[in-house]
């Protein structure tokens, strides 16, 4: 009987080498990393881990296309939080050597299509250049998902409390580990950390045209970045099964994505460095 | 008489350090790439610096901020049409290390904020990046603004026509530089190349949730994506002019611009690297 | 009531800066390549990861020192196993970068000590760089264990029948695997693959005087090198044990170990750079 | 009607794939960086350019050689200039990485021979070092040519009364500007600075056998090295008429160049990385 | 008549081309750094190029093999005594680089076989990291030889007085040295200098299962750490002529060294980058 | 009694420590290359090591100045030599980390001038750039100076049959030779080499104002460029004693070098990196 959350991890070199052409491998990209006094700082590793888990869960279940699920990257690109304690963050430059050694290892595998799962909103810049890279030195079919899509990147305001300002370990990240790991958060600790000063910009602002570059010691010296008051469990519960099914849309669309040059012609015009 | 356009080379190096304290500097991204058989590939550059200059030229005039307009940045990230004749690209290493330089360097003149303004959507995702690194390591107030938010980064369908696919070289691009560069387009070679096929997607896809690496190659031969074929110098004069007001607010904002913790205390918790 | 195994992860920013002064921080060094046809690509990981884990608890348990258990690095350096699928690889460029990264992280978090416990034997040197390059630049101390000291390191043979050529999928690591992930070996496509014309060089030679660069492509196509099938998981079991022991007189150690010049005045020379 | 000047950046990328065979692509390298009291710091850009873009003219004009012009760098190797307002400088990691990056760009492009014409004699030595590297790795005929020759690399001396010491912001300099920008230059903030001391020395100095390692700090707080006082627009014209005519010769020369072994038979011994 | 010791740097191009196959080089590893007071900073540099010529002239002697000497890398990685006058040291990173492109150079030139003679402990782990990547990137057999091994690295104690801690210009290089060169000895200034603290760790220390990160600050200000007045010329002798014996037959052995898989079909499986 | 020429290496780190302040440090940069058919790859090396000591000998005979010999770069930056057996090239990039690196030990050392005596001409352009970047960032009074200042740099002719054309393994290098080294000289395979194509040229060619990117593989099969059939062991006594002479000048002149502003004063503006 086949694992009903098929690993690559779990498998001999040989089953990798075995699976079926156009299988989806499934990165999730983590963080360990600040998220105020009330969530561990494994909270990004958490989520995007158990999304990623079991979004390839359902879709093995369903057989609509061959999927695989990788390791997570635990330590990632956290810069915003440097000089927290517990934040062990990647500089720019390692986390994207890191990425081509993992895409230019997956495609010698026969790896042709990757799905990066992001729980880490300071990932997603450098996890879109990852993206095109591994498109145009390894032929790779890459794609970049968010357990959920930050506010900064377009995402709905995760409640309406927070002015969609929590960007992190606010409302929506204290409920998603509430759901998932209820022992790990501290709701007595939680602490409304909304920097509603932000709203008086029009253009400049979380999800707003322009953005800027921040840290989060530049928002107080707790870290967070939202209202965490306000979250629960089955707000959690819900965020969670929304998200598991997103994700279990994009691996079934990745797997059978296309462009209308397909394959090796596609590539014929690429500069390989 | 001071100059309309207030720009940082024409300045000797005492009247860069004598510049009101809270000066924007707005750099200017552009690119030398490929964009289809009927415009140049100078179309990012143009379209970024003739938007920075009429923006701070404004802004000047209206006396609301002090602001001062750098070089533009000619060649940068175009790896996604590496290997079209005409495209002169950058790699990710090399454009963050020119970013990281010029930021030590503008933080070394004295100045504190810095607008970029980016005219090519394959330097958005590096340009994120940059805005945090400068803003880490030089405690720099860094602002990332399009010319136009690209779709596959939130923006507007540029035309219904094309079904928000025209991303590289269709009706938005054209219709700029009909208004900006009339003499350098060349119409009678405009085609419409619409990647429909995208539309069957509903996760994946320009401006869709979950982004995906892409090369200009993956789409045809010809480079641009997108309908030129219904551009005209009227709706690029609307896009230019409403271009410029947005970030002429953009700069005032930019200005005066703060966090709940500011300047020296916000930057208390950095780990300078 | 605290945890069984203190897990960095777990633990909020505030946590780990109130960790007691010098606990020592346990990083487990895995890997994810081809381990010959009968044992998963984590094998390493997984005897890194699980011995760690036991040792940390049992020092909590003994109070003996305060430890801390971080989340392993999945993805090292396998180099010499480039080129089977499943191996996924980072450079010693990049492996170094993320470990200098690390180091930086753990030192602003006001970790004073660190053990790198590692399970793959090509991470050995490069391990050993790291130990110098994070006590010189960030003044950790630093140690690096491995769970069984590899062959060509000075350790025991596995198994008299290796002649000490078991050094990758052979009779040790596929004990250790029997015991702790039994469902994941394959004893069924176990072969002996013992390079016995070795035996011929006095000099050069695993756990000889004169080490040589090796491929495992260069000791055949299945990739493992030694001989599995006189694994058994009582051989497995009494491994894993004795190394859990060990590592944890190591981290015992480690928490108190000293040179004649401490701390501050011992980093007086250095030149940090 | 073809333009006068024929720029790389006006074209699409089907007129830079037409461009005929043994075309000369001419690369101003500028500078932007302190120029003392009395220039403006985008000296060395301007001087570049203008003098690069009236070669291209009177090449083109005279049918002598295919040329084409490409967007000057306008940020280069200032480092002896850092810590001055107005200097933006890139590390000689960062330039040599931009001009291989443009190098291969410009060789994928179909061009074959790259002519840099270089404004700031502190990007000279790097330069040398790239014309080698692209030869090599890119197969590009390469040439490195200066506005006017810098006395510290054999040029002549610009005025009797600066004893060949007027290396930066001096007679030769101010001048071209007087001629070039008249509005950005500040005669009444001009001085004399003019480090007489450097006469003693027979072997160490500029245009002397052996040179040596300088900062613009090491001559004085105004920045520039020379004297500007005696500078006429005059002499800036006669200046500018020369450098532009040897430009030009050069880049005819440029066109025809060849060594005893030519094209692919020359390359044969190469070691491409 | 052939020289005794055949240097590859008396050679012309043509007799390095003309070498038989499989010739074996000999690249000594030195260092220049502190070694105490009593002994010169070339110390390592003696050791590994005076033992690595007598082999190289003992084989030559006996016929058994082809053997070619390099010059030696003078300047290696002495982190650990950085800060002390006198040590010159390159950057891991530099260091791997050095010996990277030599390996590529030597492959280059038509070698296939080479070993690393090192004098200087603290090269060993990166010598063994260089090891492999010759191995995989340009096919080279590479063997890594120490002078004398290390004790923490698995040698046996140097002397009974040192309790198996003189790691750095203690009794053997000493003796070594006043065998080699006994003028630039000062054994006036020998002091003994044995951390006989760690002597009250099991698991941790020189030669022991678990190594640590170690500057030589932290021993003393001195620099040195063993027992230097024991040594005499005699012992210094003795260990000379056991180390060119060995490394004879070292080289010996590596000119036939081989594999399961040999040669061009052994490297089937690279991934070459 | 003192030896004729003070060895760095010969010394203990106290006797560095000790060297009188302002003590000049003289590094040879030599070249391990591909010299012809009748000349050894080490050509550049033995010239530059054996004028730079001629020439310390002859200064601290003299008593003018305290300066100290280091040990030769013995290979360096060969890469227009890249491809020919023989050749061991450092690239670019490694060169000049490896520069760095000495220059930061050397000033950590207490030395604050560094003289670098260059036997090859492919260093000399990166090796300026080492001037400026040791200058800069160490505050070394850093002077680069060559055996004989090379032809494409302004040097004179080495020999009128050669039309200043002989810029590698020629009439000169190979005197030379014959004076320092005549065992290692094959004159009977010495062939003239002139490439007098090159005198078709005004603007470009070796000495002349604009250089271009060359391989020696441009020239020829043979390697060198230039006419070794005239060389004589008398030309080359003169010629070194020559270099010897005015080497001697330079170090005299490098011990009291100085600039309007000295010292800490004139490093008051640099923007340390």
């Amino acid at each position: 009987m086949a694992p009903r959350v098929p690993r690559f991890l779990d498998m001999t070199w040989q089953e990798v080498a075995a699976l079926p052409a156009g299988t989806v491998a499934v990165l999730p990209l983590g963080a360990v990393e600040q998220h105020g006094p009330h969530l561990p700082v494994s909270t990004d590793l958490v989520t995007a881990s158990e999304t990623a888990a079991a979004a390839v869960e359902t879709v093995t279940a369903s057989g609509e296309a061959s999927v695989v699920l990788l390791e997570a990257l635990a330590y990632t690109k956290s810069d915003e939080h440097a000089g927290f304690p517990g934040t062990v963050w990647l500089s720019w430059d390692t986390l994207m050597r890191v990425l081509v050694d993992v895409g230019r290892s997956l495609a010698a595998s026969g790896i042709e299509r990757l799905v990066l799962v992001n729980g880490h909103g300071g990932n997603s810049a450098l996890g879109q250049v990852a993206n095109r890279e591994l498109r145009r030195r390894f032929g790779l079919r890459t794609f970049f998902a968010h357990v959920s899509t930050p506010r900064d990147q377009g995402g709905a305001p995760a409640s309406g409390g927070e002015h969609g300002l929590g960007v992190h370990g606010g409302h929506g990240e204290t409920s998603l580990m509430l759901h998932l790991r209820p022992e790990l958060v501290h709701m007595e600790l939680a602490e409304r950390r909304v920097p509603e000063g932000l709203l008086a910009y029009e253009q400049i602002g979380f999800g707003k045209p322009v953005s800027f570059g921040w840290l989060s010691s530049d928002f107080g010296a707790d870290g967070h970045v939202g209202d965490p008051t306000t979250a629960t469990a089955e707000a959690g519960k819900e965020m969670f099964e929304h998200a598991v099914e997103q994700l279990a849309r994009t691996l079934v669309e990745a797997a059978r994505f296309t462009t209308p040059v397909d394959g090796a012609a596609g590539l014929v015009a690429r500069d390989r460095t």
